[in-house]
Formats: C-alpha cells, structure tokens, sequence
C-alpha cells in the first residue's frame, strides 16, 4: 500500500484544529501546559488504556465519556498527572466540563488526558482562567502548539501525519505524542492523540486500534516503568466521506496498515527521545516458534540494562543478549541463536549457533557509534518475528530522574 | 537463637581451608583471579544454580559433580565466565582435572565456577601453571585471598562468618561471595560459597538452601539481568562433630536460621556494592494477601528504574513507588497503600490510603540522603510480608557497563 508522509500532525485530518499554551500548571512561562484538540464534526471515538493498577483520573473519566462511541475534543495538560490524588476523578471531570463549556458542546464529548507528576491536586484555577484563550487559539496551524504543549521530559516533539487513499478518497491520519521516561507500555501507552478524516465506526476503530497497538506502542520500553497515565486515542470524524463498512474488507485492512505505519513512526520517535538517550534501539527477533516468543525475546534483549549501557558505550558485548535472552520467558533453543548489529555504517555478525564467532572490532565500533542501531537476533526454531523498540541507558536517564520532581 | 559474627570469613568454621592468586587470566597483575576453598576431610554439599537458559558450563559441570552429595573442593576463576564458548564444558572439567590432580583428590569432588565476560574461550595455561602455587598457599588465612579473587566489578569483598549452638557445640557459617552487576537471581545468586563445620546430609543441607535462597538471594535485585553463571554451593564438612538428624528437628530449624542470617548479610552486601550504588534499598513489604504478592511488590519497586533514580536524587518522589506496585504482578488494594521512607535520619510518611500526604521535605532529604534506605510500603490486603534488597541508578552505573569489555 502507498502512503505519503505530511506535515500537519494532529490538524493534517480534515475538520480538525488544536491549539496549546502556558496557562500555568508549570511555574516556567515558556513551556506550553495545556492542550486541546477539537473536531468540526461529532467522531467516532477509541481508546486504549494502561494495564497499571494504579490508573490515573483522567484515564478514567476519558473512559466514561467514551461509552457511546463518540467525542469531539481531547483536553490535555502536563506538568500534573492527576493520579493518586484523592479529588482527581472530580477534576478530571471539570477539566472536561470547562472545555465544553467554552466550546459550546457536551461535557461527555470531552476527552481528559492528564501527565507530569503522580501525587499532587491539580490546581483548576490556571486552567479555568486559560480556557478562553486555548478555545480561541483553536486553529489548523495549531498542531505544533498542540504538540509541545503535552510535553514533560521529551526533548523533542512528536507529530506525525501520513495521507493514503482509501475508496477512492484521499485519506489522512495525523497524531500527536509525548513519552520519554515511565515507558513500557502495556496495552496501551503513554499518551498519543491519532486524527483521522476516514469515516469508520467506533468499534471496528477499536479493533483496528488493538490490533496496532500490540505490536507497536506495547514493544517500547524505556525502563520498564508502565505509566499511570497512558492513553491512546483515535479520532475519526469521516470528514472525507469515505466509509470503511462493519466487516472486514479491504478497505479496513488499509486502513490498519496505514494507522501501523504512523504508530511506529511514533514508537521510534519515542524510543529514540527515552530520557537521556543517545541512540534509538531495535530489536528485530527472526526465526522463533512463535509471536509471542518472539516478542519475549526481543523485549527482553530491548530491557536489558546491562545491553543499554553497552550501547551507550558502543561496546559490542553480544554476551549481553544471549543472557537476556536466557532468562526471557520465551521458549527458545540458546544453541541456534545468531546475533548481528546493524546501523547505517554497516553490519557486523558477533555470534552464531549460541557461540561467539571472531569479528571486527574496529568495524562493531563503527556500527554501534550510530544514532540508530538494530540488533538483529536469529533463531532455528520456527517463522515468527517481531521487533522492539528502545534506547541506550545513560548518565543523562540518572541525573534526569534523580530529581524528577523539581 | 543466639548467633555471633566473627571473623575469618570461608575458613572460620573447622577443616576448611582457602586461598587466592593472580594466576594471569586477567592482564591486571593486582586483581587476584584464582579461589580456591578446600575442606580437610569429605563434605556434604548442596548447591542451586542460575534458571537462565543460557547457563555457564561451570553450572552444568558442578552440577554433575554434585550428584553423589560430597565434594571436597571449590575452584573458581574471575575475568571469564567460561559461557556461550564452544569449549566451555571440555574447559570447566579440565579445570576441576587440574585442581584434584594437585590436591591428591577425585575430579569429581570438586565443584567448579567462573565468573567475568560471557563469550570468550577460557586459556587454561595460566590456571594449570597457577595451580601448584594456589595449592601450596591453602591455609586458615587465606579467605581474604580468595574472597579477593572471586570479585569482578565488586568494589569491596564480601566475607561473613558467625557461630552459634548446635546440638551442645559450638558451630560456625562461613561464607564469601561476589557480585556487583547482572543481578537479579532467580531460584539462585551470583557466586556464593558456604561453609560450615556443623554435620548435616546434602539432601537436607539441599532442604535448607532452597528455604533460605528463596527469601535472601532471590529478593536482590541490582539491574534485573539474571547472570549465567549463578552458583551457591554449600560445603557441610562436620567437622564439629554435631549432627543434624533426617527429620526436620529443632536443630534444623536452629541451622536454617543462622543459614539465613548469613545469606541475608551477603544480600546486603551485593546490593549496596551493587554497580554504580551509593545507597542500599530495602523495601518492606507488610499486610500482603499472600506470601508471593508481597514478594511481586517488594522486587517490582526494588527493581524500578525511575525510583532507584530518584532515591539517587533523595528525591521524595513516592508516585514511583505507587506505579511500580501498579504494574507489578501481586494483587493488592491500591487504596489501601500507606509508603513511608525510613533510614538513620528518621522515618517520613508520604502516602496514605493511595494518595499523597502532606509531608515535611526537609525531613524527607535528611532520610533519604542516608546510605541505607528503607521504603516500606504498607497494604491491607492481608498478614503476609516480605523484604526486597537492592541499589540506587548512578551514572556509575552506566560508566561501568558502557565499556564493560575492557
């Protein structure tokens, strides 16, 4: 299928603005806090949540008004996550309360997402005060605000939008993302806001949106640590006129390939802006029984800190993956196992049959000096694959959270 | 029961003996990289090993030697782990072949271990020509020695004994061990070598281990990455003359305690010589519905990344605590969490009932800049309880696994 990559982000989609500001949730006056995303028209609406225990207020009250299907806005801050707190459910429902107010439209067509510290009563005063101007600065050129606007320790944002053809139409899927620290998601993910002018329903946009998640937002790991406060969710206001019918034809499948191909884009983005991170990391796992093995593995060899660290170091040190891959839970036969690392400087074999084989140091020294390094791990057990995305562990991910809260 | 440590580490109890050398094996003419522990006389002996699927040939060998339940020697080289190499197994038998010849004893009583870079082939030269050197210094003084040789990026040796009544004598627990990165251990440890002078079977000295292991070794974590080349062995030489019957008696219970005592001051001191570590985490667990929740809880935030981060900041962030309990395994109450932080400085109460507390910052910096800290996390789910050991995330950390290799 053809797609083309855009600029545009979140209002790429047609029938879509955002916007985004410093209301004040952050005492600093130059990163924005407050973010909104509106649709023209009433969307078809869905949403994937974290798997944590503990589950943030906003996840909750977005969970709610989601119930029919439908929403017309996303409402989302930074700086407070509005989880633990004992008065969060109810804020998380004013915060969508005064969005529709000044909107103009229903409580229960707002979407709340919320990010930044757990603990804390967010203040609604900032909020309440700098409605009037997030509503005014509703706008098509309003995605990047939007987008820097959810940031917390991201040091770069993420937007992202693709245009494909779908039933004749010109389609547009658009997203926004923010995710540094505290990722491993788990059936779900730190926040990513997708926009779409295509026309289908909720449910089969459910569907469409599971089937992506897991092999994309839920093979990132950052540390290990699955948020609060994940959240992704996909608008879809038809705005094209294009429908995708309740059964499963062509046109849903090319749909789903296009919603896989923004959703990795934001994976490598996120991975590759870990907290302190120097270089993206991939793990393509080849040759394992099964998928799900083949995920263990590769998201074992992606956590491994010990490999993190050795990959800031552009040390070469394979024994790192025939260990995480040892103590992965996936079956798989330690002595069939060839690792390669790839990146842009070319590629370099340093094990095979579960054995160390001679290689290159100079030449390993060049690969893993790139900002993107995949390792490439290869099994004899049987067909299946799967690939993970993470990044190197470095002094930066340790002075960052070391003082997280200031 | 009463116990006392003492000095004189492996070789406190009687009819052991120990030494340690540079044999050559590493280039650094400094580092000691050759242990050997002796007992005058046959010994019962008990061991469990790494559940990593990719498991050190020195396990698979000990392990075959272990089969008869005696052994008279432990042998154990630091620089290579002797693991994913072609040769491994033909090497580690080469290994005991060595020491028995120069000992006057069988290959099969004696157990051997290696410790260092996963991969490499390991050179017997040196040790074979080491070996009548190692042998000639074997005395009651060398456990310092061999405690020395064992270690790897470990910053201090870890050498405990104690004494206590068995039966009308006077027995002693000795033990060294090593360990610093690669630790988390699963149904085993890192290195670690038992000895004691007290008479008691190996299948139930086997009893004992297994008890101990699960709630010592088992609880440390470092950086999650289960080693290859896991080993605790337990050498029981009777020398004393007391003599612990088949049936679990009172006398049992007396020798499962002071194992315990003993394994729990080792796990203290890997985990605050853990990699990079500045502070020694313990975190308490309490009022658990069952035994394997509380133990799920205890290691989910002993093993997260953002709060070993933050308790190298001695920042207050509990919101780490709470998350990492949300995603681990065990069934609890997230509205019934009470967290406090306590170490020499004080105890401070920072969340109650799943949410935020107001709580005294000041106090908060004075707990948490202490060396040992204590999180304890209290639930209502239950009675049961269990204790985590590990260390806080440095740039350290990183610096050491950035170019481990070298």
């Amino acid at each position: 299928m053809d797609y083309e990559w855009i600029d545009g982000g979140v209002t790429a989609p047609q029938g879509f603005t955002a916007s985004g500001i410093h209301c004040g949730i952050r005492k600093n006056r130059n990163k924005k806090d407050l973010a909104l995303i509106m649709s023209d028209i009433p969307a078809f609406a869905a949403a994937v949540f974290t798997q944590n225990k503990v589950i943030g207020a906003p996840c909750i009250v977005t969970k709610r008004h989601l119930k029919d299907g439908m929403a017309r806005a996303i409402i989302c801050n930074s700086g407070i996550a509005n989880t633990c707190a004992a008065d969060g459910i109810e804020k998380a429902e004013a915060m969508c309360r005064l969005t529709a107010d000044t909107l103009g439209i229903l409580p229960d067509d707002v979407l709340v997402a919320s990010t930044g510290v757990i603990g804390p009563s967010i203040d609604l005063r900032p909020i309440e005060k700098g409605m009037p101007k997030l509503a005014a600065a509703l706008s098509k050129n309003g995605h990047s605000d939007a987008a820097h606007a959810i940031m917390t320790t991201d040091t770069v944002k993420k937007e992202f939008a693709l245009k494909f053809e779908l039933g004749g139409k010109i389609c547009t899927l658009g997203a926004i993302a923010k995710g540094s620290g505290m990722i491993a998601p788990n059936m779900a993910t730190m926040l990513c806001f997708v926009t779409t002018d295509a026309a289908i329903n909720s449910s089969l946009l459910s569907e469409a949106l599971a089937e992506v998640v897991s092999d994309t937002f839920n093979m990132v790991s950052v540390d290990r640590d699955t948020s609060t406060n994940d959240m992704v969710i996909v608008l879809a206001n038809g705005a094209v006129g294009s429908s995708i019918n309740c059964n499963k034809n062509d046109d849903y499948a090319k749909f789903v390939e296009a919603l896989r191909a923004l959703c990795i884009k934001i994976c490598r983005a996120l991975a590759a802006d870990g907290e302190g991170a120097t270089k993206l990391l991939e793990c393509r796992v080849t040759g394992a029984k099964t998928k799900e093995d083949a995920m263990l593995a590769a998201k074992a060899v992606i956590n491994s800190s010990l490999l993190k660290a050795a990959m800031f170091g552009a040390d070469a040190n394979w024994g790192r993956v025939l260990c995480a891959l040892g103590y992965s839970d996936a079956d798989l036969d330690v002595g069939g196992v060839a690792v390669s690392f790839l990146s842009a400087a070319g590629c370099v074999k340093v094990c095979q049959n579960g054995a160390g084989i001679n290689f290159d140091e100079r030449l390993a020294k060049a690969v893993l000096t790139q900002k993107e390094i995949t390792i490439s791990v290869t099994l004899q057990d049987g067909d299946e694959s799967a690939t993970a995305w993470g990044c190197d562990l470095t002094y930066d991910y340790v002075k960052i959270n070391g003082d997280y809260r200031s």
